[in-house]
């Protein structure tokens, strides 16, 4: 019987920026996209050693496939957060990235989800084959 | 048998904005968020005959509770797109929402999922019941 | 005595979106530069035959140097506006284009003011000078 | 012979977001903007004991009136970046903020400018004066 991989998960912190609160005086739905993508980009580089920075100099970039959120109660104006991410499953394909963001004040959740990157070439804009090395990097 | 009401469908046309586009020279993906929503508070006003604004000055508003969106291909500078929505379901806790983003220079499918979204109170931000009225006008 | 050259202004219209409200329920106030932005890649193709995309293409950009917004009343959910940009001077340096922003339903100016652009090569990020015959063809 | 107030400037530090990039690959023009905002949210919760979150329960709000900026150089992705913000002058019909952010990697600027500040009243949305003692408070 074959065993699935358990991943690490990660964690940064963010805060709040009065530009992404809307009409509600709440944080915007769309923009806590925009924060598992900070979360991602900073554990990319701290966590995994991988910067999106040097993807993107050899001329690839991971975007979304899908994605689902399951918003439970929204951050406010001021609000330190956490968001912890882990990848879910990885293959050739591409891979899922489990996400939590947590309201640091009551440490309740805020919304979770998960996001499906590929890799992508950036000219082109086509789908890439994730290497076997890069498998093995992300799965720690 | 009860039958599956079959709910109308309208559609929105937008143009992207410059500032839509993000560091892969394509709508940036939250952005699919907000054409959506932008689709929903026009066929709110002009399909259904009432507009977020009225819902707002009672004191209510629309939030998202969860979305899924599936990316096909992005939408780039200078786009012009159609918004396709219609509701799937409504109940007295809250509706679904598909919605269907289109390329109309090629009519092929840029992105298209779902949004469940609750009432709330804005004052309290607490869930509010929709009331039968309320689905009636929904169900067109 | 020389003429102060007379530069032709354009007229573009759009619809403020629900995710440039902010939390004081009118449009945020950074999102004026994105419908500046907006009107003036609008026009640049329409008015002027010289598409951002051509520029793009060419390894070229247009980027802000400098920025003044005198705000007058805000636009809110669901206002029309129109954005009235024109050439105010053009040199091999670059140009002051200025803007005016009027809420359509009541033809009062929301905003005005002027953006510095010069040109720049994308991928070195350097300015460029601005050659006689493109300044030829802006002037108009 | 009156002295010109000289008032204190105040420091805070930022990380550029990945959804802050714009096609040319570096912070959007619009969005120093909403960083000199989020600077200065924070200083006044934290240098001038005055949170926004106690000027909104009051039904008041600082609206940006006129602002300029002039742009050196631009933040690129994962940039840290300073905000130096400080009260240039005030009175009762509001203030005058300066600002400069620098990128903290080689601490040269990358902006800098000023905004003008009115207070509001939220729900009439027109312009309150600025009582003296806030006048006291924000003159350090």
């Amino acid at each position: 019987m074959q065993e699935t991989p358990i991943y690490s998960t990660f964690i940064s912190e963010f805060k709040v920026r009065p530009d992404d609160i809307d009409m509600f005086n709440h944080v915007h739905n769309s923009t806590y996209f925009d924060y598992v993508l900070a979360a991602r980009y900073e554990q990319m580089e701290t966590s995994y050693g991988m910067p999106m920075e040097d993807f993107l100099k050899q001329g690839y970039g991971w975007v979304v496939r899908a994605a689902f959120v399951d918003y439970k109660r929204p951050l406010g104006l001021g609000d330190l957060f956490t968001v912890e991410t882990g990848i879910e499953s990885i293959n050739t394909k591409g891979c899922r990235v489990k996400f939590e963001i947590k309201i640091k004040k009551n440490n309740k959740v805020a919304c979770n989800g998960w996001f499906d990157y590929v890799m992508i070439d950036i000219k082109s804009g086509r789908g890439m084959k994730v290497s076997e090395e890069m498998i093995t990097r992300y799965s720690i």
